[in-house]
């Protein structure tokens, strides 16, 4: 790789590369003043977002580009801890830091990420298109965590209990599902993405311009602990639990399944692909179909 | 390259890549109120300006991800154009758009652009290590334009003559110089980077490191035209010309002349590399050693 005093990082290139990038923004994705808020961990989860995009397409981690824009009143600490976590969380998915760019605002912190990863093959992928009837559609570990944690962060109040932390947890440190991306693809699943706007949200993508529907089966979802059954909306309307969800045939959901209980990480069947266009959930005896962000009246 | 539903860009991977990211932010690196500011002009900036640093490698410019953080009042019309001189940029210089992300901000409008280029192999680049003494420091264009162009715009003053505008231009719309950076390195060039922080900035940088100095001829100069003479300084210091600085034999620069005059645009020798630590001015019979940014007292 050339030195960073270089215009550009250089590497030897990999056969197939998958690339995205991500932005987080002071007052819209962060605060400063939620209870227990630290540098680092923002660091931490700008790349954690980008690298669950990545984990989202069965991609390893290569690189990473980060673009900082802080106020020239930033405290030179936190701008440290802030780039300690990116290195922290870069360094533990074995991804190099191959560019920077630090530029001052008069305004709001807004941090930028880009991560490039490496593919195996042209078809050993997830994406989000190819679902198929009769296809199940699973979860990686649990949901509604993070919109629980978010909720508790915008009262203000301190975390008190193991869960809470947990939830807070899950909103600001979220683990990353790019093993799971690629346990996932190694067992021949091709179809599927990160819930980076609630399970709902990703399961309409996963449909999207085809005549296929889904039941999402309310009483089978993963939900965080601690949360109650009722409050099964946290974990199916725009939360950013940036665990994965993917569609596939029983058998290669089962397989999948079987490798990541090595790593205690549950993957969960919580519905399935049908014929009949829509998006349906299920609660019990009662099955509502839901259009759109409709899902809301649905409680 | 996967479609534009997945989560991230997929494409066939080069042998070489070379990547970069570059973020300009409102009231620092433009203002809405410049007179004649247009969006289009900024979108195309935003490309430009990371187009320059792979051109400072060498490298041919493939994928283009963009991260534009806009305020929710900000007028659709006005993000459309921003949208289409970034898309119009690219495709001018074979980049392709490969992944966006688009935020909200409640304050300033901050625009980040990573890019990714290949190079023909792991020794064909641009490098800032690796001057020797004897070589001579070689400018693409013409120098100080982008300083004057910023000068006048910060008057509030819009452009009244051709020279004017040119400046004006420079500054907002400049030209990445990438097919000069592969004609330099098909030369044989292998040191060298973009002016973006100004010649004597870059020129130290090419020496960072090194026990050599630098001797920069200010009536070699290459001023943009309409500047006076005794306004060098505008090319010296911290101005952004993008233009390229290349340290080389002087037959390798000859010949890297010679292909460049063929579109156009001149290479000038502007000095040379010496054994003798530092950087010095030669302005006619007078030389003076200057030491980091105090170039600023030698008017």
């Amino acid at each position: 790789m050339a030195a960073p005093r270089d215009d550009a990082a250089v590497w030897r290139g990999d056969p197939f590369v998958a690339a995205t990038t991500d932005t987080m923004v002071e007052e819209i994705d962060f605060r400063l003043e939620w209870p227990g808020f630290d540098f680092a961990t923002l660091g931490r989860r700008l790349i954690s977002i980008n690298l669950s995009d990545l984990a989202a397409m069965g991609a390893e981690p290569r690189y990473a580009l980060v673009s900082l824009t802080l106020r020239g009143t930033l405290p030179v600490a936190d701008a440290r801890r802030l780039y300690e976590g990116i290195a922290q969380q870069a360094r533990r998915f074995s991804c190099a830091i191959a560019g920077g760019d630090v530029s001052g605002t008069l305004g709001l912190l807004t941090l930028t990420a880009t991560l490039v990863g490496r593919l195996s093959s042209a078809r050993s992928m997830l994406r989000r298109e190819g679902a198929r009837a009769g296809w199940l559609l699973g979860v990686t570990g649990s949901l509604g965590g993070a919109a629980a944690g978010l909720r508790l962060l915008e009262t203000g109040r301190r975390p008190s209990t193991a869960r809470e932390r947990n939830w807070v947890s899950a909103q600001l440190d979220p683990t990353p599902r790019v093993i799971a991306g690629r346990v996932l693809v190694d067992a021949g699943i091709r179809v599927g993405g990160d819930i980076s706007d609630g399970l709902y949200r990703e399961v309409e993508r996963l449909l999207d311009g085809t005549r296929l529907g889904a039941t999402i089966d309310i009483e089978r979802l993963p939900l965080a602990r601690g949360l109650h059954r009722t409050e099964w909306a946290l974990a199916v309307k725009d939360s950013e639990d940036f665990e994965l969800v993917c569609a596939a045939p029983a058998a290669r959901i089962a397989a999948a399944r079987r490798v990541l209980e090595r790593i205690d990480l549950p993957l969960t069947v919580v519905g399935e692909i049908d014929a009949r266009p829509g998006i349906r959930l299920r609660n019990g005896s009662r099955v509502e179909r839901l259009e759109g962000a409709g899902y809301e009246h649905f409680r």
